[in-house]
């Protein structure tokens, strides 16, 4: 069960042991990438040379593999990755950003989702829905649509591919192809911030990384995204300085807000 | 006539319409750029593989090229989106960052320029007043100067590119080669931020996608950055904070705030 | 003697002169590297391309180079720009993410010690252990330890490489081998921002533009990055606000502040 007790015994996971947890992500969010994984109480490490990513793993606990700025060389990179940390067992967590708006990317999310093998999905709605169909047709950019309508497909995903697969929106949905938790905290502001979920995959790794029921430690991370989230939206007048009061309230969450906020 | 009404009439229409604005742009300022782009209600992507360009183009409402930090490949990416921006008939709005500081700045500007036909151009006075002049000198990076002082090669440089130039400055000016647009909100802190020229370029982008007259789009991108940046300045107590209460003001900003800030 | 005069001193010169700084450093970190050298008071620009790199360092005051995230074409314009900043005689400044953390970085790092021949090199203790010892073995990500127990490979490291050697941490150490400065400014809370060791290695380099005796000028920025960041500390919340409010205190820092925080 997702409660506010196992959310804290999470973070409180995280912050003890500090996980390292290698990013190979967008050039838009590394920066904040980084931030979050700092204020969650995770180590982050940023490294995508073909000559050393399988050396990085080595000393890494999760590896989050995120498409948003592909290139050739960094698509190399993100499968070295990913098959060095299937060999070493880490978790591997992976956001197919942009999956369906060009062939491209539907490749390249194929080629991962076969060769990483990885153990969490994140997307939006559209994202997911797109990924379940890479392999038989390209659906471009959808319109924008609710988590519940996308569910059909991130549990076909999930099974097709023993992955867990989260559906971020106003109301996050995480499903191993069974069960599915619904995580209900968050704002409507979050979304104005660029790579609000690029961070939330990265959240994704540092509690995969403490937690080895998947399913579990994604819906983790994406309560602690939500809840703080919600928090720093109270504070903020605007994207600008949501960005900031975010990684002020990762960095500040307290076990009694958790359990005041969550929203079973 | 650009005046408070019609700025307000084109923030409108891009919060409506939030037109697909395809960036590809430096490093440095991408984080911003897409911030500011989604404050201002547009929807950023940013994508540079050569394998995706042109398909990205095909959901997008406009092309921003931004050549702050150059290599080969980003180069080849920005002539092919270009091209396939030109052929589907979208809006292209070019940032010659640094043209002037080394020869390769130079021969990148120039064949951008020639490959890309850009509708818009924006820079500073010294960038304008070099790739006025690429083709026959390079000049290096020119003292400070006046927007004034460069208008004569913005004219040029429109006339003979059937663009629209901005130059960027204390006072701004806009140009077809035949009418001159002046804007003069914005403030002193605001070069202290990077990027925040990048920015500029990035909005106006989002501008052209909405108003297919070129020169009006420009006028009312930088009449927006300028009154938005000038009620940020207010709030601000350095350039840390500005960065912050830029994005928040663009997200917020009122009619009745340019009504009552806007300097015609 | 590195006191409060001596540090107000070389920032009125950043300051006044506004030196033109070559960055060549990770994507994590462009952006608060790029503000926070416009906030000292220089002039930051970030090119990376082969093709110009050289011409960008005749134009420059100071390279840094920055191995936070690496690959193959980024090493080899490090070291052409490296070379060019040598036959020129302008300081370059060296940053050396992660060394010991996998074989590729301590090649690139030694490949850099030997080709560029940096007059500073900046980074934490076990990053100076690592790169002290990276010609005979490599050690990996050491354990955590304090600066103190660095020392006696920076000054190592110093003596072998005819630099000056910064070990960051809550005591800063500064060698030339022989002599060493302290500075004991900062606080705990800096290190759970990313890339505040990057603008430490950045301010160095604008300090090393204006100041020719490197061990000075590398002791004033860490005064300076120190003094900043605890001022800022005192009105942040949590790493989010302190990212700001550090840009914000490295443009107003005075003369005064400087007097009245300074612990000799």
């Amino acid at each position: 069960m997702i409660d506010a007790k196992s959310i804290s015994t999470d973070l409180k996971a995280v912050r003890e042991q500090s996980p390292l947890v290698h990013n190979i992500t967008n050039y838009v969010v590394m920066n904040n990438t980084a931030n979050a994984l700092l204020a969650v109480g995770a180590s982050p490490v940023m490294a995508h040379a073909p000559e050393e990513v399988a050396d990085m793993i080595q000393i890494a606990s999760a590896l989050v593999i995120n498409m948003g700025t592909l290139s050739r060389h960094w698509v190399d990179a993100m499968l070295l990755a990913g098959k060095a940390a299937r060999g070493k067992g880490i978790p591997v967590v992976f956001d197919p950003v942009g999956v369906g708006a060009t062939p491209y990317r539907n490749e390249v999310a194929a080629q991962i989702l076969e060769q990483c093998r990885p153990d969490i999905i994140r997307g939006n709605g559209s994202e997911i829905m797109a990924l379940a169909n890479t392999k038989t047709r390209t659906k471009g950019v959808d319109s924008i649509m609710t988590s519940r309508s996308a569910l059909d497909s991130a549990k076909e995903l999930a099974s097709q591919n023993g992955a867990v697969v989260v559906i971020s929106g106003p109301e996050d949905l995480i499903t191993d192809g069974t069960h599915v938790h619904t995580i209900k905290n968050g704002s409507l502001l979050m979304p104005k911030v660029t790579g609000m979920g690029c961070t939330a995959t990265a959240l994704t790794g540092a509690f995969a990384a403490v937690n080895s029921d998947a399913l579990k430690a994604a819906a983790h991370a994406m309560a602690v995204m939500g809840i703080a989230g919600e928090l720093a939206t109270k504070k903020s007048s605007g994207p600008g300085s949501l960005q900031l009061q975010f990684i002020d309230m990762l960095y500040q969450l307290s076990e009694a807000d958790i359990a005041q906020i969550f929203l079973p």
